[in-house]
């Protein structure tokens, strides 16, 4: 089943706003069973968006546009829907009341025709709610396709996909769901590996793939299964799982992690150890990615940006007369940053950062892009220089954030090492 | 000056892959002076991408597309492109010297057959080297249109626009470059504010346009101004702002944010304040935003990230008699948190963080979305309750860290008020 989507607005077009909205959108397509063939940007004009849904009629079976639902006049998604279905409007009731309510709870009593025009919606059109905003998802089929209008807000969209879209889209086109699972493997040759699976692997039921990824020292063992019952395939992949436990043992360091901190967290929580953080260059970023999985606090007991340098010394311990002497951004510091954090926080792991993110080189004459970071196990201790000159800081903060990750993880599987 | 952008590649029609490419090539051709009128996202298929391109060509003078430009079988972006001009390929010997060189950096002497199809480029195309990459840019210009391929690797993507790519287009087309300069300006009314630049804005050159945009208590002043010359519309926008410096005093607080990170630099650089972060349910967020605006460390003394509670007890001075009473998530704890935070780092600001990013509920009873934030300035403190129970794990730790840095801000205008 295909589907096409429609990213409507100036604002994403003139690169002022990154459109996360369509990755979100075909994601959960994909999952539901369904192929995005397109992505259409295109600007708050009538017409443009009128000739853009002719080009994906005959292109899908669902269309999904998302933005351009405001009350102002700049707002062209709807009339264009007019047009394209040569329909009329209708005053919608429910949306009406629903506009009183969430205004009122804004504190505006008072519903202006500007507002009033947001339950104005095609005849043709059913209503899917939408909870968190005023502007309404509309619902139009016709000739067995489907057309969905969602807001432009992501917070809005999101959960609209989810809780009303694609429960719809699945039960309207009985698609089958799409779903993977990622086993993750260490410390074995990927040919060793897949003479150990030939068992497992001859009994993978048809409605299940495999792929081999190999990742650097890590292969990934990508399950991709598909069905019409979500749970039934999530039962399948479980019973895999279970079934892989005795073949490789303590080889799987994840049974689920897509990421490298979804690894560490796994990682770590299958070895009892603890991670803590020292970011001076990464500003945050490296605490940031770890505590955005789920259940992270199993594993991370804290992070500290002392961005200043008396900070340094006075909460990690290191030397002032080494900063004299070697400055900031050097490999001393790196390492006194990782020790002393690794005591602060008393944790069997820490990771520090310290660099020149730049734009400008530094007062030490230490060159933009200049980097150190040292990953602390225990006592054993491990310590790199990078230099990325060409990276804006943003993009610098997260490189270096990625490459400390990888080698707390290389680092963890070399002294646990089976 | 139009510009049409395909992007290129099934990972993100997937949704594995969140394209940033388009939204970082529309604004550098903006400021170009060049408009995107459409962004294409099409698979790898030699056929959708010939068709996408024959309707590009009709909507505009330059063609750009990222991605599909890797060594292997299913990158068609070369393939589609000798097709659409019915043209050959020819070995560029600069590009094979390239690869070479780079791939010996890399610890690989041997140039395989796969290598060396990346030297492989159509006959009328020239070649932009790409330095950080092996997938060369590839430039064609036929009816005086110009077509550009760049490569989907956002590094080496947007190091080529920067450097070569722009550069090119705005010599050929003789575009106007199109700049914008946002001054934010506080406690002022708008009409009070229009009608002191009455003078001033009667002043103002033909090729520079102005608009008021409130933003809550703040009004931005945007200038936006073109020009043949990059470096005139810079000093036309310096003098401007100059002039705007005797007549608006300190209700200007800053003359180039555009985010509330940067707002909050100019601001507490412009008084002399510092400011730190401890952070819970935010993990690092609120740090990061802040030193990603270079010069932070101006202002910036340092943040913690005490995700364990025990670390909220000993660095911060929690005490751990209202932890036990009133649970980690309460306004008790956020507020001795912004207090222990304030005296840990000496800063005059002092911003905290605790909540319940979820995806479950803590094992407390407080309902996962349920999050508390505190900010000092000095002796004064302010702590506000938001629930959020309908983002998902990574959407809330954004918006918390939004909304605590927008409190920053309004506290240290109402204390450091004129």
């Amino acid at each position: 089943m295909q589907a096409v989507i429609i990213v409507i607005g100036d604002e994403i077009l003139s690169g002022n706003t990154v459109d996360t909205n369509s990755a979100f959108i075909t994601s959960k397509l994909r999952m539901a069973g369904f192929n995005t063939v397109r992505i259409f940007t295109v600007p708050d004009e009538t017409e443009t968006i009128v000739a853009t849904f002719k080009t994906a009629w005959d292109l899908a079976e669902v269309i999904i546009t998302t933005g351009g639902l405001g009350p102002t006049s700049d707002d062209k998604t709807v009339p264009a829907l007019r047009a394209f279905f040569n329909d009329n409007y209708r005053t919608d009731e429910a949306t009406l009341q629903h506009l009183k309510k969430l205004l009122a709870e804004r504190g505006r009593p008072e519903l202006f025709d500007i507002n009033k025009s947001q339950a104005e919606v095609l005849s043709s059109a059913v209503i899917l709610q939408n909870d968190l905003g005023t502007a309404p998802c509309q619902l139009i089929e016709k000739e067995g396709k489907t057309v969905l209008c969602l807001p432009g807000v992501p917070l809005e969209m999101k959960n609209l996909v989810t809780s009303k879209v694609i429960p719809f889209l699945s039960a309207k086109y009985k698609t089958h769901h799409l779903l993977s699972r990622t086993v993750t493997v260490v410390n074995i040759p990927e040919s060793r590996l897949a003479q150990m699976l030939t068992n497992w692997e001859n009994q993978l039921p048809a409605e299940v793939k495999l792929s081999y990824l190999p990742m650097g020292s890590r292969i990934k063992l990508r399950l991709s299964g598909s069905g019409p019952s979500e749970a039934d395939i999530i039962t399948v992949f479980d019973n895999l799982t279970a079934a892989l436990r005795p073949i490789l043992g303590n080889h799987i360091i994840s049974e689920r992690a897509e990421t490298v901190e979804e690894i560490i967290k796994d990682l770590l929580a299958a070895h009892h150890l603890t991670i803590s953080t020292a970011e001076s260059c990464t500003g945050g970023q490296i605490a940031r990615l770890i505590t955005d999985v789920p259940g992270s606090s199993q594993v991370f007991l804290g992070g500290i940006v002392p961005y200043d340098s008396l900070q340094k010394v006075k909460l990690l311990q290191v030397k002032q007369e080494d900063i004299d002497t070697h400055t900031v951004v050097s490999e001393k510091v790196a390492q006194q940053m990782s020790q002393g954090c690794q005591q602060l926080f008393k944790t069997d792991i820490a990771v520090a950062t310290t660099g020149v993110a730049g734009p400008a080189s530094d007062a030490h004459g230490n060159t933009v892009g200049t980097v150190y970071y040292s990953v602390r196990f225990r006592d054993k201790e491990l310590t790199k220089r990078l230099f990325l000159p060409y990276l804006e800081r943003s993009d610098f903060m997260n490189f270096v954030a990625q490459r400390a990750l990888q080698t707390v993880v290389e680092m963890v599987l070399e002294e646990t090492r089976i």
